[in-house]
């Protein structure tokens, strides 16, 4: 079975789905591997590295797709639509695709997908179980997008974080304040408080508070505005407009009293929860700081706008979009490590086989044979074409 | 007196060289601040802010100089040749000017001073004694700017900075040498260490090994270059073509397996020593991460150019300018306390003293009375004009 990488064609993506320690890997399991050349060159990832690991170097985008049993992507047709849409041709009926491809929201790409007949699995939809760990490439992007939304944030900001006391007098640490203490706010929490800031953290999650307790930070303890606040996979639920609503409000005075505000609230699948009003910004000390990480799913912060920083009074709002791609070595090599992990798990013997009996499996394969056979995105389809009650 | 603070003017200069806090100091001390309008805001200060600590707000920059009888700048003359040229003219015979102003190096600057009968401080040359530490002002930008140099590497690096064990695998903290262990170095290591990353630095001068090990870092020894490396103030000393070229060799390994090097090595009123070759850049690997903090004064590293972001071959070289005015907001407050104490000790009973038997005073005034009065700014005219032996 041979595997193609292509080169990802998102505006400023620049990671790439398989780096060379990972050709290793899946060769040992009795795969080949061919990538387009200079598809790693924007992750730090050259072609000879490649071709040092076992891979071969295809000049052309079209033989990567048409030599190959396989496609490994990062961004697949749902998560690129524009750019991607130009591989739907490329794809041959029976081809198995891997990537991101927002199975929940791109309904409509999803659909291509089951005509062309391509066998497509959406790594988002990795199943949160222990044994599947090692192929959540989605939670090691978190990882990486909190990181360097702190770096985002301490690079505008016109103070230092850490509290200093020098001779010509003190300084003061900056205050952060995370909303939303999943695995991208965790990653902030841990790194605001290795730059030396004074953090607070609120998730609407009650378990969240151990967490950002171990991290060294101040849970901030608000009102209790939900019952049940997380979903079996421990991700977030989509909350009602009021519940929103009461949220901003407790949330205000701890937005307006800090420096520094990262946003990471999101619920699978849905727009991104408004925890933040303009109101509230405004009230924020000029040379503020907001980075939304909600914005490409609408923000979670109500004047974010996606991919710019907008100036409010002297508040920065950054609306950053794929900053994980900002970090691409390290972000490709997480990346590559859980697709090849979740990958190798279908190859017994040398064989692909695909196992529906296996939770993985089933999660994750969202078209084959012309249909779409995913529970999740065929009640998503259902419920956007208003054929269920 | 009236102390006039006009806006900076030397290009992309943020800071401002007092801010509302010391206004209170100034004013405690017998003394009136006027501020001209708008010069805080780049730093995060409203001309609000400075109404409310007592200063008035002055429309225009000539009102400023023309109504005070002490001129403060960050940046006068000598360190803002082009732009500050305008000031000359503004300046009045008797008038105080206090800031940076390369006295060591921008002679032609200083004999202008002279020749409008400007008495001058020149901020640098505040000694390294223990009673004028509140004034260093030089020591805390070089703490702005080691700190500042990090994120700039953390935000240009592919990787991350820290060790991190996910459950898709472990990811190895980036390795930093800093290269010169002066106040920016030390503030370098101690913000790389913060952010998770393996530090070796390396100083010419042996008593910086203690200091670089407390940070938890490690030093890199060298064989033995110079007898001599350190001047009576603690500074390096300069050393000549033939050490630095030995130098130059004995770091190439460190430098050549880092994936981010720091270089911080000045020498007070002299080029900065070239300390990396083009060669040795060339050795480290695709991704890897110069920041030359010496690039004003020529850069440690023989590529470097000020101001510019170069790649050669994968590696970025850095050549930062006036990385301090990039933390405005920090920097200013830092400058002013320095400049504050400096120029608040020199106040008697409300009256303002030239006591030149005073070493804080003697070191730092450069031209009084149309003559330049400062022994070193003598020395380095005669050693330019070759009237020495």
């Amino acid at each position: 079975m041979i595997i193609g990488v292509p080169k990802e064609t998102f505006p400023r993506e620049r990671r790439i789905a398989l780096v060379p320690p990972s050709v290793l890997s899946l060769t040992k399991a009795g795969l080949e591997v061919a990538v387009e050349a200079g598809a790693g060159v924007a992750a730090g990832y050259s072609d000879s590295e490649f071709e040092g690991a076992g891979a071969r170097i295809i000049p052309d985008r079209a033989g990567v797709f048409s030599g190959s049993d396989a496609i490994f992507q990062v961004r697949t047709l749902g998560a690129n639509p524009e750019a991607g849409a130009a591989d739907l041709e490329l794809f041959k009926p029976g081809q198995v695709a891997v990537g991101f491809s927002e199975p929940l929201t791109a309904l409509e790409e999803m659909k291509s997908l089951a005509e062309r007949k391509v066998t497509a699995f959406a790594l988002e939809l990795i199943p949160r179980i222990s044994r599947a760990q090692s192929m959540d490439a989605l939670t090691a992007m978190a990882t990486v997008t909190g990181y360097k939304a702190v770096l985002l944030a301490a690079d505008s900001f016109g103070r230092l974080f850490p509290m200093m006391m020098t001779a010509t007098g003190t300084i003061k640490a900056a205050r952060v304040l995370v909303v939303g203490a999943g695995v991208a706010g965790l990653q902030a929490i841990a790194t605001a408080r290795r730059l030396g800031a004074l953090v607070e953290a609120y998730d609407i999650r009650d378990a969240a508070k151990l967490e950002v307790e171990s991290l060294g930070a101040k849970f901030l303890e608000l009102e209790e505005v939900a019952e049940s606040a997380e979903d079996s996979g421990g991700y977030a639920k989509a909350q009602s407009e009021e519940t929103q609503k009461r949220q901003q409000e407790l949330l205000a005075d701890g937005v307006a009293g800090s420096d520094i505000v990262i946003t990471t609230a999101a619920v699978p699948g849905r727009k991104a929860p408004v925890l933040i009003s303009e109101e509230t910004v405004s009230r924020m000390a000029p040379g503020s700081i907001v980075v939304d990480l909600a914005a490409e799913r609408g923000g979670n912060c109500a004047p974010t706008k996606p991919g710019e920083c907008i100036d409010l009074g002297g508040v920065a709002v950054h609306g950053p979009v794929n900053l994980a791609s900002e970090v691409p070595f390290t972000a490709s090599q997480l990346y590559s490590r859980g697709l090849s992990n979740f990958f190798v798990h279908m190859v017994k013997d040398g064989e692909f086989q695909i196992d529906t009996e296996d939770q993985i499996v089933a999660d994750t394969l969202v078209t084959r044979d012309g249909e779409i056979v995913n529970a999740r995105v065929r009640e998503a389809i259902d419920i956007s074409t208003g054929t269920t009650t």
